[in-house]
């Protein structure tokens, strides 16, 4: 019996439609997603499945927040008003304790700052204010060498990004967002949801693993006070599972930059394609030179967070590492539970994948890899 | 049949030495162990269990020794006398050959100088003694290009940092343990082991491999010349198995820093409730900063030496990567027998097990994972 | 049926033409492969087995070329013309466009300079012209930061490090090599296929692999455009499978420093005997000083290109880490079909192997391990 997809594409991308129905026959159950690409800036595939979800169900988007973050940061350098090469002490002058003062801001957006977390953790609250996490970050010692390595600052490198955007230009990442990129296309991607479009939202559902993934999530226990829980604040007292942050209110309504995001996945995918791609008649948001500076390898390698390999840009993933059926230049960033959203610069493809449910093992769902195989192929079918 | 532990713990630990009584009954045969723990500067492990062993055995620690070494460079750290990001080359003129002149004592504390062996290699005799170890490696070319990663510096490092020590003090590393860690807390972990106390040692036993392990161990195989070969000077002609090290009394006396210390769990676990408790109502010997200094992670991913995946700080290894049950901000060092020594700032937690066979693969035997966990348990669950 | 094995040994290195004669075995069907050795100069191994295949049969050797390229790279350092920690810019002005002003000639020689392809890719006939290769990467874009790591420049390094020899000095590394190298020793190691010797061509033979190995290469498969697409320059739309590249005429008359040297196993073994030791009254072409300093280790873990652990000296592979049984110092360069040549300066050893088919999975064909301890254990016996 297969699954019923709503939604619609452009000719050519039938085959993708054909794929999401076998994504979510495989998946069964209650799987609620969404998918969307553009292709050039047109949207051709605009599709959504499963129960309680429409197609503009707004879902958290976790990780994926940080591609709004850094595009406003992008967007910055490429004006002129903010320099990669420069100190965050210079920007922030309270950054430079405990053996911060050379780190740069472009070793900052690479996840090899080492201020990953703070030695007393921060509740769910505090993880909504910005403002909060980067004034107790301020103070912190790093937590590996600086300029040793690198490892993923998950929970922190927006309200870090962001310190330095508001210091500079008096506005925070989540007023640019708004001002420069969601309004003017009218995107569901918002870090802040105003209460208006509270009814919108679906609540991410918890991680509902096999007895053999809960066997390998076992194995991968690493401690609340390792490396990785302290990325991830599992040493607070009042620590929650990750996958409750946006179920919170106060997650939504102030939407940190780092994992605080709502969306669609037309949100997701439409705002790639305005960062690269002419959309409604605008220019793209980002120049080529630009785009290819963000999506340029700048950590690759052993993840110390994460404790696997990895690879970032400058604030964005590094993804034609992890979809080698695309290549180098593509940037964006996924999600905890699941969601993906990137631009490919070259085929002129901006995807964006929402699911409701948080996926096995976290992060990317691992159907992306099919979903975007079946929109690059048709897409470079098209030419 | 249960295994026979004797000694004491304090209430609340009891499951460790249920913990030690399962791995004693899963080795049997004549596997004989001490196991002694401290918390928050008391003493509340201090257990053995075998034929021959006391509570006051002393077994070879082989590389627990680098601990003993390193927190002589902590304290003169601390104290201002050494200065970690100096060159070793200002301390030490001659060590400035062959490219070398730019690597600092930080460097060379994280196994990044690639001053690993010598072409020619060290004779037993000769890796007694720290000073002719350091002379030989004075003139010596990198085995890489330092900068680029780093490598296990497992017979020589002591020696290196040592001669940066005795330039600088006039006094070598093993008087500086002595006098200032070993004697005030009359602790049994010695650097030169003095005549009246060789009726307590007792002489490490070779590893006893399985088929199956010697399978694994033969697939591991490296040349003598090849790094690790150097490192472990397998290419000399008089080369011993590693194992024989303490076993010859020219080593015990000398205890090179390296790699020639003696001593008892109870001596491990004092050691490193000294560096960061008080006991017997002495200040401890770090400051808190000083303490996340040492452990804070400076080398970690492929080690060249040991061909997988490791984590030092400054001249401890950095534990919290191998034992994610604990985490950051753990510093110790394991030994080749399948020693384990460790201190954990955060829990209080000091940690010493001595094993009189040398456990496969060599390193930190496999059941230090449980017994580390047990005690971790048992000792957060009284807070 | 054992398969015949021609050619000669000398005495002491039986057990190599043993090892050969299993190795022709375990391949069987139409294998064709050459295998020579050096010891101390003296050419003790001479073998060569299979279907019109002859002991001067000519091979394409792929990258083993890049050992040719980057020994006339060692005597122009090691005679001062050439500084290894100069920018690539100063010698070649044009390079430094898009950010590569800081990157020196030691960091393009150990392959961490990013530029490993261009974005439009080459034709088969463009990659058979360094210079045209030189031209176009001088402008492109870095695929990653500079300084970041490393990953192998497989079709272009030779290219890149020729341009600054030209540069330098006026005279191309093809030059170089016939009238410094192959000449004075009449070795079969073409960089520019003279087409009086077209005639002992042998052209290579495609990949065969087993149903279980093509599975393995589906598993492996990077997109055109990933990093490793672009560095073998599969995304250009004239792009013809790796293996078909010394088929062509143009690549053999031109011989490209990256990949388009001819040679047999004489001609690679002769080429690191006279590297490394007196061939013919004539003195070592490398000091030993020299030896060392390009066997040196300067990149070592993750290869970005490669997508797997690798290592590099100076233009050379540090063939130590992939060979144990031999030791560190040892330095060399295999090739895609499957060739392998080095020379062991410490054992005295120079070697040397072809096949015409290409080898699963590429690069250095497995039975290399066993050909290379073979010799190893023969040289070492005798002393």
């Amino acid at each position: 019996m297969s699954s019923t997809v709503r939604g619609s594409v452009a000719a050519g991308f039938e085959s993708v439609r054909a794929e999401f129905a076998a994504v979510a026959d495989a998946e069964g159950g209650d799987y609620a997603a969404q998918l969307a690409a553009y292709h050039h800036g047109e949207r051709v595939v605009d599709l959504w499945t499963g129960p309680e979800i429409a197609e503009d169900s707004l879902i958290g988007v976790f990780s994926s927040t940080k591609g709004a973050a850094h595009l406003v940061v992008a967007l910055l350098v490429q004006d002129g008003v903010l320099d990669l090469d420069e100190t965050v002490h210079h920007y922030w002058p309270e950054f430079g304790a405990e053996g911060k003062q050379a780190i740069t801001l472009r070793e900052l957006l690479t996840h090899r700052a080492g201020v990953i977390g703070a030695d007393a953790g921060f509740s769910p609250e505090e993880l909504a204010d910005d403002r909060i996490i980067a004034e107790r970050l301020a103070g912190q010692r790093p937590y590996w060498r600086p300029g040793i390595g690198f490892g993923y600052h998950a929970l922190v490198i927006g309200a870090l990004t962001g310190e330095v955007v508001r210091r500079v230009t008096g506005r925070t990442i989540q007023q640019w967002h708004e001002d420069r990129v969601r309004a003017p296309y009218d995107l569901d991607f918002y870090l802040g949801l105003p209460e208006a479009h509270e009814s919108r939202f679906l609540t991410t559902q918890p991680m509902a693993p096999t007895a053999e993934q809960q066997v390998l999530l076992d194995e991968g226990f690493t401690g609340p006070d390792s490396l990785t829980g302290i990325a991830f604040s599992r040493h607070h007292p009042d620590a929650v599972e990750l996958e409750e942050l946006p179920n919170l209110r106060v997650i939504r309504a102030l939407g940190p930059a780092s994992v605080g995001g709502v969306a669609s996945a037309r949100g997701l995918a439409g705002f790639y394609a305005a960062a690269i791609s002419t959309v409604d008649g605008k220019a793209p948001l980002l120049k080529p030179d630009t785009a290819a500076a963000v999506a340029q390898v700048h950590s690759i390698g052993y993840d110390m967070v994460l404790r696997q390999h990895n690879a970032f840009g400058l604030g964005f993933e590094a993804l034609g590492d992890k979809y080698p059926v695309l290549g180098q230049g593509v940037f964006g960033h996924s999600g905890a539970a699941g969601s993906e959203a990137l631009a490919d610069p070259r085929s002129g493809i901006a995807y964006g994948y929402n699911r409701r449910r948080y996926a096995f093992p976290g992060g990317p769902a691992p159907e992306n890899v099919r979903l975007i195989e079946a929109v690059h192929t048709a897409a470079t079918s098209i030419g």
